[in-house]
């Protein structure tokens, strides 16, 4: 049984899609779209179409960007011997914040998770190894997360780099085992990078 | 220090102004809203918009409504002699769920809080006091939340109304002091409907 008018029952629907979003909430929501001014609401919306439309993924290294290259691929100071592999961007996002690193990334949108259906094809992981053939690439380091799927993650990626003859390095365990990159403060994150170990 | 791409530093800050998102969520969202298909986001962003445009406040008794008046004030079978007056529209569906009342309603959008600068022109008292003129009327319910403020405008309006020499009543207290209607369950309110007692 529906009560409120359709518009604002389909509001409040779009709302409960979003994760972390129950009824409740979605219903808080929706109110305040509704009590937000026109122009607010508007801005809102075209926030959403704006992202989905512009923000596209790096040709380069699968970033999230507007452009065709994103600004680090583009960034002629960095360090292009250098690839670090992440789960995703905020992971990117993180370890840019603790100013370590100046070599570039590779995001590969996943992780391995036989559970989950996810296997090596459904992440960027052709894409790492079309740029590690390049010349000017010396190390790789695997930061996927030190949880089980980011560790399987980074042996099979490991072991799909050996013929390249690469260093292959994995972030050290200055982060609590289990834990979230994401969520890791900065200075164990500069830690993680400092103390990187080579997979033999 | 911006780290994502404008469009979706955009979109995060969006998210952020809702109530109850912080920037953690807002993120989430935001990454979401990205991974989502192009036509689910563009759902997602017409819903806001076409709630903002097509949702109006009922003419009659100021609930949201599609139309220029809403489907309760619409329907022919609903008691035109009791209004009840709620402080905002979650708090009529509640009314609504309990299936127990079959009169009008009347949507204050709000209640008077001298603290937060509402007083009773803020709210849809003036309207309220329109519609007790009307002759078909003989009794108006005063179903606002049972706390301070709820309490203060159901006096308030009380005494606008003693001069029309209506029935006036309260919803009993049924539901525990300080509690909201809009959290209520159905048995509750049901009884407290019953057990409205006058106001002298």
């Amino acid at each position: 049984m529906k009560h409120y008018a359709p518009p604002l029952e389909k509001l409040i629907e779009q709302f409960e899609r979003l994760p972390g979003v129950g009824h409740k909430s979605a219903q808080r929501l929706a109110f305040h779209v509704l009590s937000m001014n026109k122009e607010d609401a508007e801005e809102f919306a075209n926030a959403i179409l704006a992202a989905k439309t512009a923000i596209k993924t790096c040709s380069v290294c699968q970033n999230l960007t507007e452009g065709d290259k994103c600004p680090i691929c583009s960034d002629p100071t960095r360090d292009p011997s250098t690839i670090c592999v992440v789960t995703d961007p905020k992971d990117l996002i993180a370890i840019e914040r603790t100013r370590e690193y100046r070599g570039l990334y590779h995001v590969l949108h996943g992780v391995i998770s036989p559970l989950s259906g996810v296997g090596p094809d459904d992440i960027k992981v052709r894409e790492l190894l079309e740029r590690a053939a390049l010349d000017e690439v010396k190390e790789i380091i695997l930061a996927t997360n030190p949880d089980t799927e980011g560790e399987t993650t980074a042996m099979y990626i490991a072991r799909l780099l050996k013929p390249f003859g690469l260093k292959i390095t994995r972030l050290a365990y200055g982060m609590p085992v289990g834990g979230h990159l994401e969520f890791s403060d900065q200075k164990t994150l500069s830690m993680a990078i400092e103390g990187r170990r080579e997979i033999r």
